[in-house]
């Protein structure tokens, strides 16, 4: 059977890869088969990857929410995007959930030029100037490009804080941080001058989607029953995480939203289970 | 009386803005008024930004070639993209004339990574790394990112040769070639780091626009007589420049590019009487 890709492409539809990315997102191994197995027999006669990843989604939704949550959660984070919530806004949250002080849109001064920084974040005496890179599509990857600028003004301030007398604007530490992969060459070349990225599965061990999850830090976008229109609405009443939403009673956060009804009660319930369900996957 | 812009803005039309313009272009100083009345007139009711710059190339025409092909120099070398001839080629062809030794697509050893330069140039022994950014939208602008990540390949890839015995691999310039202006920030930044600029108006004596028009080796796309479609073929028969396509007779035109007719004939007419009648307006 083929599934055909956003790109219009064909590719024969693996059954392998599908379980392979449910023991990824901590489905217990009993189940991967059993899920598997359903989502081929509910395609329908020319399925497409989106069709494959919503039957995935309403299984896994029934079997393991926080194992959904996970295999949503890069989906999650682009539709932040179209809510008008920033990306880098949604990472200082992360970040400072991890014991970071963290400050957005700061102005720093280069040797050569001004520079705003995204963020700059503290902890145990050491500042970090941050650079966001946010793509909206999966398959756009960080390039060296982005390492390559991102290091440049990192040398930039660098030097002039070395011509300043003690020292009191250094930065210690540079970071990359986004929501796709990067290249091989932008891993290979911010390894050799010191440059940290943080990004969908880089570093294996605290990569962007396992920080997020080892703390819940799941964004309300992951949840299934809500939609655009509700995210936005629920964002600019304050609620950006999904531990925001499950920490509130259904009455105050319909008083704070002016919303009601089935829809809300869903999401809250969803929220919840989450919440409460969810086992770290560490 | 107001114009619509591409953006869809409104803005009051400016009998000045255009004047200077065609000053720049090098119009002669009787002339300008003239132009700028008959363009006034002839607009319709309800005029965009793209009908002023068609009366004004029409009026042109009639009046002073050279100007007109200055005129339409930057909208000519956006139309490149679309024919599929490739802005690096089109710069290799200017530096070319200007005795560089020009060799496309170079892989270069970095320290770190290894990098892909869109072109290398050689005049009285200096060594020239260049980057070409091709935008294909006047509105935008070359900024600091680029200015940054250019030269941050620069350092990686010199960080290589002086590690090397004999350093027969060195670079002694760094450029950055563009097709549209930079940002104030992007050439402040070059100018600290000693990034040579080379884009639209800047620098202001040797700019992408006056080394194009000093030896005239403008695009074909620049005649106002072609249209895309004539360009794509004339380009694949190996005519991109004005004054490859002004020196070959008729007969060998139609030949090689198996076309003929009027449209061939009109074209052919008004390359050469730009060669012929252009004069360098340094």
């Amino acid at each position: 059977m083929y599934v055909i890709k956003a790109s219009g492409a064909k590719e024969l539809f693996r059954g392998d890869k599908l379980a392979a990315t449910l023991k990824r997102v901590g489905l217990a191994k009993a189940k991967i088969e059993e899920v598997v197995n359903k989502v081929k027999l509910s395609l329908s006669r020319k399925p497409t990857s989106h069709e494959v990843i919503e039957r995935a989604l309403n299984y896994l939704q029934k079997t393991d929410v926080a194992a959904a949550a996970r295999y949503n959660l890069k989906r999650a984070i682009m539709q932040l995007g179209p809510t008008g919530f920033p990306f880098e806004q949604y990472i200082a949250r992360l970040l400072t959930a991890y014991g970071y002080d963290v400050v957005t849109n700061v102005q720093a001064n280069g040797f050569c030029v001004h520079h705003e920084l995204d963020l700059v974040a503290k902890k145990d005496g050491r500042h970090i100037m941050i650079e966001c890179k946010f793509h909206n599509s999966p398959g756009l990857r960080s390039d060296v490009k982005t390492a390559l600028y991102t290091w440049a003004r990192f040398l930039d301030i660098k030097k002039a804080w070395e011509q300043e007398h003690g020292h009191t604007k250094e930065f210690h530490e540079a970071w990359l941080v986004t929501n796709t992969k990067c290249t091989a060459d932008a891993i290979q070349y911010a390894r050799c001058v010191g440059l940290h990225i943080l990004s969908w599965r880089h570093p294996e061990e605290n990569s962007l989607e396992k920080l997020i999850d080892q703390k819940k830090l799941y964004p309300i976008t992951v949840l299934l029953s809500g939609n655009q229109m509700l995210f936005s609405k629920l964002i600019r009443a304050g609620f950006v995480l999904v531990a925001d939403l499950a920490k509130v009673n259904l009455n105050e956060l319909s008083r704070r939203t002016g919303l009601g009804g089935k829809r809300l009660y869903g999401i809250h319930q969803e929220a919840q289970a989450l919440i409460k369900d969810s086992s770290p996957s560490t």
